[in-house]
């Protein structure tokens, strides 16, 4: 970013907080034609009270930002479409109403409704006891609870900037520990990007050990979208090194595992693990399209930062919360003694960082859609795909 | 209602929500000579610190509505005589400090001082894990908390009405939803009423099924009356069909079933399963009255909608909790998997309600608690009563 | 306290409630040199959104006390030297975000950074299934979590007191309950009361047992206490009866029980018992002080009210929370069952009481450490110390 203008909204450290705060063109008059605007407030009555929105409007593209819920986005909206799904759980959901550990460690549910949650980051995954040995030959044990805790952890410290020369980047940013005694010491700060006009929003994201030991991590982006983008017909596009279903009820849906079906009282969830190609930088991307091929939503990310990609398709009634989730990740969403088995949970040394650029983007026109999918025929051209029909003990 | 004036306190929704309101007759002026009102704050310290707190007063009855509780009732009042009861808990307690799974399921008793608190939706009775086979055959397995998880879910749209018209009607509505991703999806709607100078509350529920999918359901209306309804000598009266003694400790209690001692030190809980005696359209009623029988706090409702009370005789010493619970159910407190074999756990299709219209009304003088008394030996000249010894396998 | 003044900043069976407070010596003028002044605000964002903290400062030495954490004290500051430490947890940590039953009972990890916290007070040491048989021979179990609840209980009742007569006493007051239905009922009513321009903080605890029955309780004080007082051969020193390795790992480290490392990454705690040598009137005392002896943190306290003390090191990172926890209690942290069959679980009865006034202070110059060196000396040789090399099983 070049010039800018930043605004602290919250600063345990120094004491600083902000009941509301808001900027927008009208006062800041930037020459640029969008009528954008980032604005904070907090929430009240229901399962969200207390819980902190930061709403950014670039002119097309908005998005909501949930400091209260590990800086997660609640849902969006481009140009009139819905980015989000509807979930039976009316929130955003204050984390003291997600009580994680509850029914067997499936609690991380009664928050679960946004376009984006963290899934991480000391675990994620299925709940369980986790035992493991360590360097100095001592057996550890954890109870896990599903998808980690990073997703109902409130951020310490958030900050707006706006860019005072083109492109005028509007970016909050916000960090969030989660740590404790004899745990984990790792911070995420994150720094959500978009441009004025634009179909496109960037997420960095930055995991800091801050232990003067090793640690473990976890990072799974659950990205939920739902109509316009997902209905009858609409399709994944990927280049593809390889697809695995997940379990034996993953496999019977192979034969349409990249299309969707409609609303369909009593779907049960098919999850496939997704290995993809990459282009000459470790650059990939995967799309959501409608069967029109209308409309796509775009997810561009590096293979090198997010090696794994997993397809969670979720199409049952709508009131039932009718969705597919799209979800670039350090690992595969198994339990996490798995992953470490196959050596998909991230060690970083002491003071060691993990790091990841990776894009939302909407197609809105046939004209984007096409340019997309020539772009994904493009890589798949240089490899071959192997579509696996059974589940695979190495993934 | 005929015509009258709203209010929307929370609609969440909507982004409504205020902080604090009132109104009364001070300042709507309607031709009644009863000094009502109707006003919210939010209570600050403590274990209620953030609970939204509504008082109605009638002139003559109050209580206190809690949306951050389900939309219990806290406690009331008529013409000086307490409705509620003193429990070592120093509520009301906001839904935080109340884990529900800890202690192997016990946590909701952290937060149980309520006049009224609804146990329910999804299941209540005690902790444990309920295993069963649905239409499909699969099998499920779910940690259930004591008497569920309604009571400490807050409510996320409220609102008072006030009849313009006699008999000058007042309400507060509050909707409350019990909803995950692959869980239930119920939503309460609860409407309190009462009249100016009246000594009667008209509590309507709605509970529907959102889902798609067939849904269970269970609730208990735990109504808890400690001095000076309860004290020693007092006596529940009832039409009875059938009295059944919940376990052996019950069952040594059953000569005195009926009647209370004074706060006793050390006395254990005994609990008692009734099916009542309903008139020609399905009515009944039950009756808590003092050794004098110049007070009374009687509980009227359709055996149709809520087919099974429970008597909960709880006479430790004053410190530690003395009261009496009535409590009109769809079913008896027992673990989930018991009542499904009974047939006493509600299943609602997709879309489906479940409704019930009941009654808490005070008898202040010797005369009304004798037509009381006198209603209630008519409907039990009705049927024979069989008063049951010991435990029964079907209740 | 002869004549004071006081205000009530919380009374929620009142409804006060003080959003913010301050009196200070340039608004009360009393005839004191020193700058002292006690403040009250709620604290925002982060993970200790909504914490309320009361810093107390007399002109040389300050302290946060926190109502919302069980009144416990966050951290400090004598003349520019820190009391308190470092944890990896950026807190201080409302109690919504320490689910104390999760990871097996160990979740109040999360939200422990403070200087002072209360450990108790129906139970403390580690968690698990505490399994007894009554009085009346009735067996009961329950799930106990890591040190209990009181340090994540909030005030109900908070009060500031200032003297108005030499030494112009400055008083902290809060009250705390640990109650529920069929549970206990102790309330916790504690008093902080410094002296402007001293480097002396006195504590005086009540504990009632506000049942109609007996009740257990455990109380054990986790003073946690970093740079600069701790550091590279800091030592602690006391009047020793006896000093017990709490298990092997702790007796491994024997020959150097009483001195420290500095931060050492990947140390791992040892645990050792003490019983110390009173005075002719009960009253012991425990310095830890700086290899320079130049400055000291003393802990006195009465045998008779607190007859356990328990030396925590920690001296891990700086990173990972480099701590030493001086710990003066009713009991050793064992399980509770542990102490109960040795005797140390406190019994109270129906309205009965359990008390104790004790101080921390700082001795801030080579005389004053020499002159408690000193008096430990005196009182060392009024008796022999046994050095225990191995764990014992009476204690």
């Amino acid at each position: 970013m070049a010039r800018y203008k930043s605004w602290t909204l919250t600063d345990v450290a120094s004491d600083v907080w902000l009941d509301s705060f808001a900027v927008a063109n009208d006062t800041l008059h930037l020459p640029t034609p969008h009528d954008w605007s980032v604005r904070k407030r907090t929430l009240r009555g229901g399962l969200r009270d207390g819980v902190d929105l930061i709403d950014v409007h670039n002119g097309a593209l908005s998005f909501a930002v949930v400091p209260t819920r590990g800086m997660g986005l609640w849902r969006g909206e481009y140009r009139g479409d819905r980015l989000g799904w509807r979930s039976p759980v009316l929130g955003p959901v204050h984390p003291r109403f997600v009580p994680l550990a509850d029914r067997g460690g499936l609690g991380w549910l009664d928050g679960f409704d946004e376009l984006l949650c963290r899934c991480g980051l000391e675990s994620n995954g299925p709940p369980g006891e986790d035992v493991w040995t360590d360097d100095a030959g001592l057996t550890h044990r954890q109870h896990l609870t599903l998808h980690g805790r990073i997703a109902n952890l409130p951020a310490h410290l958030v900050e707006v900037r706006v860019g005072l020369e083109p492109p005028f980047e509007l970016s909050v940013i916000g960090q969030v520990d989660e740590a404790r005694l004899f745990g984990p010491n790792l911070r995420l700060t994150t720094t959500y990007t978009t441009v004025p006009g634009s179909p496109r929003l960037v997420i960095h994201d930055v995991v800091e050990n801050r232990a003067a030991q090793p640690g473990e991590m976890q990072l799974l982006y659950h990205l939920n979208v739902g109509p316009p983008f997902l209905g009858a017909g609409s399709r994944v596009v990927a280049p593809l090194r390889q697809v695995v279903p997940r379990d034996g009820f993953a496999a019977a849906g192979m034969d349409t595992y990249d299309t969707f079906l409609g609303p369909t009282v009593g779907f049960a969830e098919q999850v496939y693990y997704y290995e993809l190609v990459a282009d000459s930088v470790g650059r990939s991307l995967v799309m959501l399209c409608t069967a029109a091929a209308d409309r796509g939503l775009v997810v561009r990310f590096s293979k090198a930062e997010l090696p794994c990609f997993t397809l969670w398709k979720n199409t049952g009634a709508l009131e039932d919360g009718y969705v597919c989730g799209l979800e670039p990740a350090i690992n595969y969403p198994n339990f996490r003694a798995v992953e470490r088995k196959h050596g998909r949970v991230r060690r970083l040394p002491p003071g060691g960082r993990w790091e990841a650029t990776w894009t939302v983007e909407v197609a809105d026109s046939r004209e984007r859609v096409a340019a997309v999918l020539a772009e994904i025929g493009q890589l798949q051209a240089t490899a071959p795909a192997t579509i696996h029909r059974t589940p695979r003990s190495d993934v």
